[in-house]
């Protein structure tokens, strides 16, 4: 018999899905990391993001279902045992941090976060002129899952849509262009909005040089919606400070939260949101991951195909 | 010999288009509104918002064409001639103020306000739960031509939509429902979005009452990217303050500019924008008032149709 751990917080009708998809499997149900620890070596399956430093490669694990999109230190070395399959949420997110990274674009356009500060002043006045998604070029840095969704959006709204992915594919229809990673450098001058939704790995770290943000539009914006550390806290000031680009707008950060002092905050051309593009601030996220994980438990039984498997090798989606 | 006064500001290529439809017509540029009080007499069409009380009924007036889709106080008795047609610039300010609309949406849904009045005081925190645009029925209030581009991109995000007009006429394709302002009160109670468009009426004066308000979900947003009539700041105020919905945006308001003692400044959950949604604010938009104004000097010629003439009964277009 199978022991699954849900460390998860699931409501009644998400624990029916999954207990329907491991059926005579036992379900040990455990938010509190403190208590998780020790439920772990027990676990055939575990359902949502253990510390990685309490799973001392469980050879008894078959099967990590991860609740993020990010494998950010599951693929590290010692941290799973070998016979462990790691899936992660990947399309989960896909609603709320495409929907997330629009409002952020459309924000940064029509100078709202100018007026949100004139209206704490009292003071009506007309900041000049606003741009048009419609009129504008979107380069989708990090084309996958999240950056599809983002694409159809901007489309739909009359945008011409470039996407720049790690691996050479064949162009999907919603895309005016699909380049490979290394044609970035001839992509940006391009751009009127720049939409990063990169994970955390070792060839996106401080992908955003100031060389690059050089490189893009006095007038483009730049949208970061996957992780921090694609730039650096001193290059994002430095670039906002002196106006190499119009304005940006970021969920995520080098240091989260990011630290009361930061001089981030105090940019007049830098919207800051605290990471909250993703986790569960719709209502159908976590339903959606569940829904990943049921598969998943099946396919651990023999009774589905594995959904989300992740490459150690990458840390991507294999 | 036709005299046509341009009042309106335009760079070269718009002259161009209006002297090639007013072919052996004398063109007087004049922007300065001390000075086209002289010159109007004189016209036989304007291009402009000249002021109301500076046209006296002029009799050689053939053809007001107006720079805005408001028709604000020039269809009253006595400012116009009944040998003068009034046309309008509707359709020039569809997408700048449908994307202001669904910016101004968007932001509300993603509780960007909070977040930027968080982030003046250098604060990292999730404010919870956001709403989903594509889980979202919106109801747009004066369904006309930048209703119907607004909800366009509704739609293209996933949204149920239900347009709300003065008459009687078949649903297009884009709506899941239409109805006409006598249902207001019935479908109301369904909006997440309620988004106004109207046009300053006196049907439309004070629209939104406190009753009104309270008919909606305690969950729902309000737009007003139309004129400021429709709701009165003291209700506004009210509705806001006692969150009988959660959040409302205005680009317009009865007194413009908003009196800078005026208490709606500092309701944290009410969104300013300095009636900045049309005007110029996108590129574009002149260009396409010198394409409706050169249709119309045309046809005052003879060799066109007229588009957007305005009916005195209603102001609005026949």
């Amino acid at each position: 018999m199978n022991t699954i751990l849900v460390t998860l917080p699931v409501n009644g009708t998400q624990k029916a899905v999954l207990e329907n998809a491991g059926e005579n499997c036992r379900f040990l149900y455990e938010t509190d990391s403190s208590k998780t620890e020790e439920l772990i070596p027990e676990a055939d399956i575990i359902i949502g993001n253990v510390p990685t430093g309490d799973i001392h490669a469980s050879p008894k694990l078959k099967l990590l279902q991860l609740q993020s999109a990010g494998t950010d230190g599951y693929t590290a070395p010692g941290v799973l045992s070998e016979n462990t399959i790691l899936t992660n949420a990947t399309g989960a997110y896909d609603k709320t941090v495409a929907e997330h990274g629009l409002a952020l674009t459309l924000m940064l356009q029509k100078n709202f976060y100018l007026y949100r500060d004139l209206q704490n002043q009292h003071i009506w006045k007309d900041m000049g002129m606003a741009a048009s998604i419609a009129d504008s070029t979107v380069v989708i840095v990090g084309y996958g899952s999240i950056g599809s969704l983002y694409a159809k959006m901007v489309k739909a709204l009359g945008a011409t849509v470039i996407g720049v992915k790690r691996r050479k594919s064949e162009k999907p229809e919603i895309l005016d262009e699909l380049v490979t990673m290394d044609e970035l450098d001839n992509i940006l001058p391009r751009a009127d909005v720049v939409f990063s939704v990169l994970p955390n790995t070792l060839a996106t770290r401080h992908l955003y040089t100031a060389e690059r943000f050089a490189m893009m539009k006095p007038t483009a914006v730049f949208i970061n919606c996957g992780r921090g550390n694609a730039v650096s806290a001193e290059v994002l000031y430095d670039v906002l400070q002196k106006k190499i680009i119009r304005a940006a707008a970021c969920d995520v950060f080098e240091q989260e939260p990011l630290p009361s002092d930061s001089p981030l905050w105090s940019l007049e051309n830098l919207v800051i949101t605290p990471h909250t593009a993703g986790g569960f601030h719709l209502p159908d996220t976590k339903d959606k991951i569940i829904a990943i994980a049921a598969q998943n438990i099946r396919a651990v039984l023999g009774k589905d195909e594995y959904r989300n498997i992740i490459d150690f090798s990458t840390g991507y989606k294999k």
